[in-house]
């Protein structure tokens, strides 16, 4: 047995899993998959497609019997499962432990805490009393969150004012989830550094990229992102100290905010490649989804080395439109300079769905922004 | 119907198959691959498999009905039944008339010396009293080949003196198999210049690779080639006309000699992706099988800009060793600077197999040089 003979066991078969194959596949692994819907985007790429619930016990241990490593697309996994396999000898990275203290924003953050990273003030809430007590303490606006299962802005409340506290707990379930708020960060800008880390504790730290939301959604990636060099080298130095804490294995995302005081705070830690990561596939010398399988396999990390400025602008689902998906306008978008064109290959679109992204490379940032601004207006995706 | 809705068809699963899926995926193309071998390279990643010999009629039917566009990997197809497919409406790209002329070396030479094109002596030979004649006219050592299937230095003979004449007219076939004879051309250097045209005419040039072999076999290829720049842009300009003569649509190698003079004169053009071309995955800011894609889907053509020097090296399977692969090395192989690993997934090797292939990029053409020979070390692909 040798290091590139590994079987590899993804839970999730969206756009992250297939992105993964593309790079698993390009060293020869083999790829098993385990997702409920049949033409997911790594359906057709993977070696072996287990169509079940991602909780679905059963389905999970016949994973776990077809590969020597188990890794997984998005966070939102029973930990329990995964800490069931690690305990008879299957090696799953992220680890379950990883895993379990990173799902749960609360005890995600109270490490960081521990850890010594600065992330701002938080505090966990039972009841909405606590609410109250919390908007005292931090003041409005505050931002309320579920502890576990959000994401793009899902399970986040901003409150803006006392009177509106009800209401946002109402939002969130009115008690029927575990809740937390979060003192409001003033930020500047919104950033994330890609951190991969090896078994043996190797860690390879990618470039800061400034991202841009829409309604809560990434937008866009710009990296370098245009913030000092002192700034740069502190939310990367904060990126490694995040893997070490939580004793990472695999490709982690940290965002952060910079403040108008140039203080960099850690927001939320992903244990896995993101999306604020997709520009490494053509910005860096090896991508975060390359370096995520490295890790997970126990080969050496490949250089985080950024080669060009690149902007990586997301295509979601227009508006109005939900059904089988139509990509428009490639023909155009591709007839400009530096861009690249990535489809999850997803049968159905809806509004705001993540349907693909646009990665343009440029000599500079600017060019690199306009090229990606001017390709992302010639796409549509429509449905049938 | 757009662009990126067209179903592509491959003939042929091997590795150039397999690395124009992992383009045509990113893209989200639907592709069907025709091969006999069920656990070929191409096998776990395509959307269809039909498994059957290169030249089954139905198959190719089939492949055809399940496919907007054909397009294949190797040139030893009968072009016949790409013809019949176009006359039926069918986009074959590279079309059949480009391969009919091609896969026969003396009618693709003519083509060649007819589009004023330099591609050194030659002659058609029906016997082996004209093998005599061309010894006579071009002198020793002369090259004798025969006109179609040849491959990595099969189908060739060295000629070295007149009474060698005989054993290599045997060794081609005695008469069986139609041959030709090329003037020796005393070369100080071969280069290679990839060149991809679209259906319009747009047409692009990679950089100039100097292509080093061992026993007839691609050992590596290293980017840019030490060449005057002057040899460069005659080279690069040769590889677009030679484009314009066969009306290529696709990516085409065009391989040439560079002689003590400084002239370049073209040895073989083949039709596809080539083994010489592999750099451009990670030297270019297009690979060529990103360029074929798109080519032969009518979107527009990207950059070949050349990032960054780049040598590619051959992984073959070890002398002595057949049956089940193991690859053996990698790890050490990836902790070199720059070492990206390509295996191809075949599940048995052979001696001299090619089963991967290694790419190094780095600051200057000495440092990757240096990286790859130490990567290339390393690795040993054996047999159970």
């Amino acid at each position: 047995m040798n290091d590139l003979s590994a079987k590899i066991g993804i839970i999730g078969g969206g756009q992250l899993g297939k992105m993964m194959i593309l790079e698993a596949k390009k060293m020869g692994f083999y790829v098993t998959v385990l997702d409920p819907t049949k033409e997911c985007p790594c359906h057709s790429i993977c070696d072996e497609h287990i169509i079940a619930d991602f909780n679905d016990r059963e389905a999970i241990r016949l994973l776990a019997s077809k590969s020597d490593v188990i890794t997984y697309e998005f966070e939102h996994i029973d930990y329990k499962e995964l800490t069931l396999l690690e305990n008879e000898g299957k090696k799953v990275y992220p680890t379950a432990g990883s895993l379990k203290i990173i799902q749960n924003k609360l005890t995600q953050k109270m490490t960081l805490r521990e850890g010594g990273i600065p992330a701002g003030d938080f505090i966990q809430t039972e009841s909405v009393e606590d609410i109250y007590k919390a908007g005292e303490d931090f003041g409005y606006p505050l931002i309320l969150k579920t502890r576990t299962g959000g994401y793009d802005g899902k399970g986040n409340a901003l409150i803006k004012d006392k009177k509106d506290v009800y209401d946002a707990f109402i939002s969130l379930g009115g008690g029927k989830i575990q809740l937390m708020a979060e003192k409001f960060v003033n930020f500047t800008m919104e950033i994330s550094v890609l951190a991969c880390r090896g078994v043996s504790g190797e860690t390879k730290v990618y470039p800061v990229g400034d991202n841009r939301h829409i309604d809560n959604i990434l937008h866009k990636t710009v990296v370098p992102a245009d913030i000092s060099e002192e700034t740069t080298k502190k939310a990367m130095e904060l990126a490694e100290k995040v893997m070490n804490v939580f004793d990472g294995v695999g490709m982690f995302c940290v965002e952060m905010f910079v403040t108008d005081k140039n203080e960099v705070l850690v927001n939320e830690v992903a244990p896995r490649p993101h999306n604020s990561g997709h520009y490494s596939i053509e910005g860096c010398a090896v991508s975060q989804f390359e370096n995520h399988i490295r890790a997970i396999t126990n080969l050496p990390l490949g250089s985080t080395e950024l080669l060009r400025p690149t902007v990586m602008v997301n295509l979601l689902g227009e508006e109005g439109k939900s059904g089988k998906a139509i990509i428009e306008g490639a023909f155009d978008a591709l007839k400009i300079d530096g861009v690249k064109l990535h489809i999850y290959g997803k049968k159905n679109t809806s509004p705001k769905r993540k349907m693909g992204h646009i990665t343009v490379t440029a000599e500079s940032v600017s060019t690199a922004l306009k090229h990606a601004e001017e390709a992302f207006s010639k796409i549509k995706i429509t449905a049938e």
